[in-house]
Order: structure tokens, then sequence, then C-alpha cells
């Protein structure tokens, strides 16, 4: 029996890292006011297929979706923000809470791709959304999050790339405009490119194939043609970063894949690694809620590939899964083993890191193991000690051994530990 | 768009109380050396036709089995043990670790069952499992766990019942002695428990229909017919949970529902409720590792769910998830919004709950909107307070308000608020 292909089993030296950088994002989440929202994990595909959109590659070829006992047509999320949006329409919560309603959640996601490094078909992300308001304070608020989170587990090393892609009246009339730039070099486009120029020109910017040609780079960028509040809001947003002091390029090209994003799109790409990578990503998407059935109220969020944090976070120093898990072995000889085995529990609650030599191993099995897993002393009681209410305590470093009442044992580990 | 028929979101409040239950568990997992295991929630159908059984109802009527796009045949896991013990053998831990390897596990489980309270088709499970070791003190260890954290959440009124099936041969011996009691009441039982007499005479002591009829009650237990080992066995698990004085009553009875059980089980039940309620419940499973591909070592372990528990702790005082998200909201007028803008940074950095009031609201709204909210102050900073460097402090409890020198803002609120 094996693990599916392109699932992973996280052993706890490494589960103690994701504990580690979930707690850090968690700590930062709610120092910036956002709560915690858990959705399922199952829902109707027709939620991925309303907003992420059932044209793109996510839903055609990489959701896993079946039909479930009940005939139901369900998927396993591709992504988290359909989610929390659902919820949010589905508990009318635009009534209920202060808007804007800010709220971040952490979880596992899954997409039927191609294996590779620091990427699985069952990967994590940590997300925030703020629903309920276009002030662009609030952009710039979750682009600092995004910012000081990479920032605390020592991701020094991203950029944050900016842009817009105003709203849909903006992308009207700078779609007519890159038509007209792009039309002349028709012949020179993929085949791919040249169906987008009629369909979805924007998507032209970002191919593998067409994206670096000269004439697809000297392209007009949407910025030249963002309306006045779009353009306004845009500036409140870099204004409200730099009195923060968090560092921002301008990237006239950055065109987020997912149709429902609107005015602010940003990327933290990390620069150290030659291909470019994107570690967090996000956006507004001021027509979903409505587009899922709600009031037509505003939306942004980001969201972080947590398999690709860690990669990158493979190569600094972070807090170390490899301690051992316990300090002190307890073990009991013949008599001693009753009393023994309720010391191990006394130092257990006095928050000693104490374990119990399973097993019945003769004296000289126990040192080794406790040795081994990296233990530094061990306690023992036999029927010399039970007798005369004593304990013998090993130093495993030093070799010292010292025998002394049973009631001084909690505080003596504790003061030695310390 | 709405959410699955028997799935549930999980709104902020109630996260904060699941925040605050899964961390008293991570931590009293970790006091007792149990390292946290994470393996994916999709797993091969047939892990679990081998070990929960393929003709168990869970296998054949309540797991979510699909098809993924590779045509393999897939299912989304519907306990945690097999997919531990998967990874235990798959990368042979037994080889690389101290033993007994201790390891927890958190998170979602999927069954297509009717939904109703407190369970849902997808629910969460907190489980423990122990391998490599057949010590009776690593049994005493794993159900001292589970009462001390049950005790840790206020659970107090929880019983905890404990028994032994043996191993097979002592089952084998059984299962002849209890078809002798029961085959002159043969007519007296129900239509399953008649064909249960020939393949799995054990479940008749389970099931609802018969399991209180009195010659159902009066029948032969299984403690009467354990060997030496499992005698002795059992014993000295009770011996280790008298040394810790863990309360204990002994169920003859107690036969838990899945085939790879093996001497000691036990369940903890909650008194409260008129129906038996168990909240949390594991065994022995010696033979498992070997069933799945492993050398033949055995294992122990249990398992709680979490909406069971969240149910019952309804009933008493946990840590609020009512508290209002912030308690302090910062706003700034005309050309003192960069300037509150920054001084809102200072305060989350400084650790205040701070929040910005979003979407340019006037003095008015602001203060309704942050006493609605549940915030104790508001910051005010407008033309004036700019030109001389000051902010205003207007406390919603009292209605006074002061201004003060910027700089001691972060210092004065943190004094008002520790």
């Amino acid at each position: 029996m094996q693990v599916l292909r392109g699932m992973v089993d996280i052993l706890p030296a490494e589960a103690r890292r994701w504990q580690w950088i979930e707690a850090v994002f968690r700590e930062t989440a709610s120092r910036f006011g956002y709560g915690e929202i858990r959705t399922p994990l199952l829902e109707h595909a027709e939620l991925y297929e309303r907003s992420v959109g059932d044209t793109t590659d996510i839903v055609q070829k990489e959701m896993y979706v079946f039909d479930d006992r009940g005939g139901r047509t369900v998927a396993l999320r591709p992504e988290g923000t359909a989610g929390v949006v659902r919820a949010f329409v589905e508990h009318k919560l635009y009534g209920r809470e202060t808007l804007p309603l800010k709220l971040f959640y952490m979880g596992p996601m899954f997409r039927y791709e191609r294996p590779q490094s620091g990427r699985q078909r069952q990967f994590h992300q940590f997300g925030v959304e703020a629903l309920g308001s276009d002030d662009p304070f609030l952009d710039a608020e979750i682009i600092s999050l995004a910012w000081f989170f990479l920032q605390s587990i020592g991701l020094d090393t991203v950029e944050l790339h900016l842009g817009s892609i105003g709203c849909p009246g903006c992308r009207l009339r700078y779609r007519e405009r890159l038509i007209r730039h792009l039309l002349p070099h028709r012949d020179e486009l993929c085949e791919d490119c040249r169906r987008r120029l009629d369909t979805n020109p924007l998507r032209i910017l970002d191919c593998k194939i067409d994206g670096d040609k000269p004439f697809v780079r000297s392209a007009p960028t949407i910025l030249d043609d963002l309306c006045d509040d779009c353009k306004t809001h845009f500036t409140q947003v870099q204004t409200a970063l730099d009195a923060l002091g968090v560092p921002y390029t301008i990237d006239p090209h950055l065109a987020r894949g997912l149709d429902y994003y609107t005015k602010t799109v940003f990327e933290f790409i990390d620069t150290r690694i030659g291909a470019k990578s994107t570690v967090l990503a996000g956006g507004r998407y001021n027509g979903l809620v409505k587009e899922l059935g709600g009031p037509d109220l505003p939306g942004i969020g980001f969201a972080a590939g947590v398999e690709r944090l860690m990669l990158l976070l493979e190569k600094k120093a972070v807090p170390s899964g490899a301690a051992a898990a316990f300090d002190v072995v307890v073990s009991g000889f013949g008599t001693g083993q009753d009393v023994a085995w309720k010391l191990l529990f006394a130092l257990r609650e006095a928050g000693v890191r104490a374990e119990w030599s399973f097993d019945q191993k003769k004296l000289k099995a126990v040192l080794r193991d406790a040795d081994r897993a990296g233990a530094r002393y061990v306690v023992l009681v036999g029927d010399d000690e039970t007798v005369r209410g004593e304990v013998t305590l090993k130093d495993l470093k030093s070799g010292e051994q010292t025998t002394f009442s049973q009631e001084t044992l909690v505080e003596r580990l504790k003061t030695l530990l310390s």
C-alpha cells in the first residue's frame, strides 16, 4: 500500500515546521483583525465553474470532480476564495457583521497536476479575504499583511509586484487598443494567441511562447487606460503602502489568470530561484459576491502556497524540527515500577518532557535507547530505591549518577533542564 | 449556491473555539511525547478495504469513493488509523525511529451518513497511534492521555469503559462458547443476528434490536476466555491506570466494531445525554501493521470526534468566541489620514488590537460603528491634530475625550488596555 502519486506524508520533524509557520500566519492575520473561517473541502462543482470559471484549466483539467452517493456533482476545492464567498452569501454575513468582514483560512486544496518540487496534488494554502469595502486602504492593509507575514518567517528576498487591471470599463477600452496594436503582428503569434486575439487578448501578455516577443513587450499597458476612479484607487493604494515603507515594483503587465479580478492585483515573487516563482498572489474581485448570488459588494484577498514557502525556507535557518522529543527517560525495575510510573506523570504534569522506557528492557538497553533518542537524563527506580523512597538520576552527558529522595525529583529536574 | 448537505461552515466565533480545543489536544499529546503526523486526505480505496474491512458499513455504504483522472480508485479518508499505519510501513519508520513510535493527528474525515446533530459528512477527529510495542504501560498511557485531555477541556462527566477482546486464539474459544449459549435462543433473534450467529456472533452483543434481551445480556463474556498472556496484559493495564488514579468501569461486553482490534478496547462515554454517546474510543490492533504489508508489529490508538466534543462543551463555559475582534479604532480625516494610518500599524506592532475605519466615514458613523463592534477606544487624527503633532483619544465607555502628543499614543493605549 502506497501513498497516492502527487501526495505526501508529513512526518513529525517536518510537521513541527508546519505548526510553526501556521502559528506565525494565524498570529499575523489575527493582529490585523482577520478571523478564521473554515469551509468544507467538498463543494458543489458548480461553485467553481461559476467563480474560477468553467473555461479555465483548473476547472476543466485539474479539479477532482465526482458524483457522490446522492448523485450530486461535487468537487474537492481547488482554491479557497469561492468557498469563503459562498459562505459570506449563504449566511448573509453582509447583514450580520461590520463591513469589511475580514477573514483568513488555512488548509488543503486539490488539483490534479503533474507533480513536481513544491507542487503536489494535495497542497496547502494560507489565505485572507476582506469583503464589503472598496477602500484603497483595505488593499494596502491586505498587501502589507502579506508583506509582514513573509518578513516574519524570514523570506526577505521576495519582491512585491503591483498592478491594476481596472474595472470592466477600463478593460474594454484597453482590449480594443491592444487588439489594434497586435493585429499587424497576427502572423507572428502562436496558434493559441491568434485565437486569443479574438477571445481574450489580455492572455497574450502571459503567453509562454509569445509573452517575451518585442512587439508584445512594447504593447500598450492597461495602466494608460484606467478610468479616473481606478486611477485614483491605484494611486491611493501606493500612497498607503509608501507610508508603511512597504517596497514594491509597478508591473504594468501583471494580469492575474482568473476572470473575476478587478482593480488591484499583486504578486510576491521569490528572486533567488532561477525561474520566476510566485509565492503569494492576490487581488480585488469586486464582481464575485454578486456572481455567486449575493449583493453587489466588493472583495479582495490573497493566497499563499505553503509547500512553496516551506521549500524556500529550507535554505534558511528556521525553528529546528530535529530536536529530541523528550529530555528524560523514566524506568522502573522490580517493585520500583509503580513508583517510577507515577513519577513519570508527575514530571509531565510539571512540564518536563519525560518518556517511559517501554517494553521492560534491561538497564543497559534503557540507557542505550535513551541516549540514541537524544535524552539527557535517565530516572531509575529499582528495589533498593523503592525501600528507601529514593530515585537514581543518571546524566547521560557526564555519566554522573546520583541518588536522592523521590520527593525532590521534579524540582531537581526542572532546575537542571531550565 | 449552497453548502453541501451534511457539511457546515465554521464561522470566526466558532473557529476560535476550535482553535482552543485543538491547542489543548496538541499540547496534551506533545506533553505525552506524541509527535504530529499529517497524511493525505485521499488514499487508494484499497487501503480502507484492507484495514477497516471490505464488509463493513463504512467501506460499503459510507465511504466517498471515485476514480481520479488517472483511473485510480481513490477514497476520501473515513478514519485516520489506516493512513498513519500505511505511512509507518511505507517509510519504514519501524527501522528509523525508537519504538514505540508515538504519533498524533487531527483533521477532517468523510462519511456519507444521514446528517444529524454532532454527525456531519465532513467531520473531524483528534487521534493518536503508538506503534511497535505491546507493553501494557503503553495502553495505560494512551488511555490516560485521553482522560487528561477530556479533563483539560472540562468534560468531567465522561465515563471510561474498559475491556479486552483478547487475541485471535481467545476469540476463537469465546466464539464457540457464545454460539453454544445463543443457539437455544436462535428463534428469538432478529434476522440479522440469526445470520451473525454463523458469521460473526460477537456482533450480536452490539445489536440494537437483540443486544438488550435477557439471554444476550446473560451471555458469557470474553473475559472468562482470555488466555494467560491476554489476562496478564489486561490486569497490568488496570494496575497502571489505578496508579494514576484514572477511574474506569470494566465492561465485559465492549466489542469495538472493527475487525483489527486485539486485547485492550476502551470507550469514553458521556453520561449526561439520554442516549449513550461515545466521545472517544480506541484499542489495540496488533495485526494491522502486518496486514498492511509491514513487519509483525503491534499498535494501539484512539480517535475522538471533535463535533461531538464541541456539542457537549456547548453546555459548559469555554473560552468565549464572542469577544470583540479589536479594542481600538483608528481614523484619519483630511491631512490626518496618513499619520493615522501609520499609527494604526504602530499600535498593531505593539500588540494592540487596532482596526482602521474603512470607507472614509464621517466622525459620527466612525464612533457608532466602533461602539457596535465592541471597541473601547477611538483614535482620531484630523487637520488640527496633524498641525500640532497630536491625536485625540475618545473613550467610548466614559465618553471622555483627550488630546495629546502622537508619540505617547502607543504607550498610553497599552497601559489603558492592560
